[in-house]
């Protein structure tokens, strides 16, 4: 007999349904039976628990979180090691993750639960939230990624974090919604070295 | 009496009403009656004028495409002819005013529209020949801001175009729904600037 998952996984299970439901019909395509028939549960199971709409897009929300968070710490911990670099840096290889395979049901699912989350709403607080941690670890990647030896300008720092981050989420968007956009993790590399030499460089010269 | 405005001012007047409406209160606050009451027109009047939901998002995603088009427009035609350039580019002033005042709910209703256009619709087919021309005007907007007398590379003008296009529709999306995000658009420029410094240096040297 197969069995009973716990709380947590049941939830967990019931979300990533969601996601694919999401992301394939948009927001009025999710409804809490057709996400028990998307995860092959009994009629009633997401119901039982995520009592209400707003419920379920919070669980779904956070479960978002979850695995994003996941994926940006594994590219902001420290390098291997490898005296070699490799040659596409770890945070092009994360954004292209986000756009091909599981990735972008996962990019859809978040934009357009991001849009519809009324503002001051506790759906928006847990976007919120989560945008500032996004911050604080792109931050670390900049830092990181910075030519080594140099004194690190905060204001560079600042601008280069706030230039690509909305370049990555920019891109995001515009594959979720045109998937000819997608580039390669090289091209993206390519592009984010030189948004950093950019602003890096501003900092060293007046203000023109 | 009022003179009856005719048949496409009145389409224009009931698409600005409903840029409103969905800026505010998302795709689920869009109806035709509500349209009707926000333009403070007889009940049934864009029912007349949209037949369908589907005819009034169409409507509406024209409209915004071309009240878009026209501040684009303006921004990438020939300079004043001012010896002194301006304090900060026209690009940056564009993106501003898309962020404040009147500009802030129609960027709010064409994110909102954008994600919810079912891919391969006649609404994506807008948005998509929309953004085609975006990109075009963006690209000779880059080609005039690049450093006169050098020759250009089209490599760079492509990756240029691509960077500045998605760091600004990822800084509109910030803001759209966080708007504590918002900058100066002299910080902007400084950005934009050196997005485009990094970019053009990269083609003269070897890839690092």
């Amino acid at each position: 007999m197969r069995r009973k998952p716990d709380a947590a996984s049941r939830r967990r299970e019931l979300c990533d349904a969601a996601i694919q439901l999401l992301a394939q019909e948009g927001p009025k395509g999710l409804s809490h039976p057709k996400v028990d028939l998307r995860a092959g549960v009994p009629k009633g199971t997401t119901s039982f628990y995520f009592r209400t709409r707003e419920a379920l897009l919070l669980g779904l929300a956070e479960r978002l979180a979850e695995l994003d968070m996941a994926d940006l710490r594994a590219v902001a911990g420290p390098g291997t090691g490898d005296p070699d670099p490799p040659p596409v840096s770890r945070l092009a290889v994360a954004i292209t993750r986000a756009v091909t395979g599981d990735g972008l049901p996962r990019t859809r699912a978040r934009l357009a639960l991001m849009l519809q989350a009324e503002r001051r709403s506790p759906l928006a607080e847990v976007f919120h939230r989560n945008s500032e941690i996004h911050a604080e670890l792109h931050r670390e990647i900049v830092v990181q990624s910075l030519p080594p030896g140099e004194a690190v300008d905060p204001d560079v720092v600042s601008d280069l974090t706030f230039a690509t981050l909305n370049f990555i989420s920019g891109y995001l968007m515009s594959v979720a919604t045109d998937e000819s956009a997608v580039r390669s993790a090289e091209q993206l590399d390519q592009i984010l070295i030189g948004i950093a030499d950019g602003l890096a460089a501003r900092s060293r010269q007046p203000t023109r």
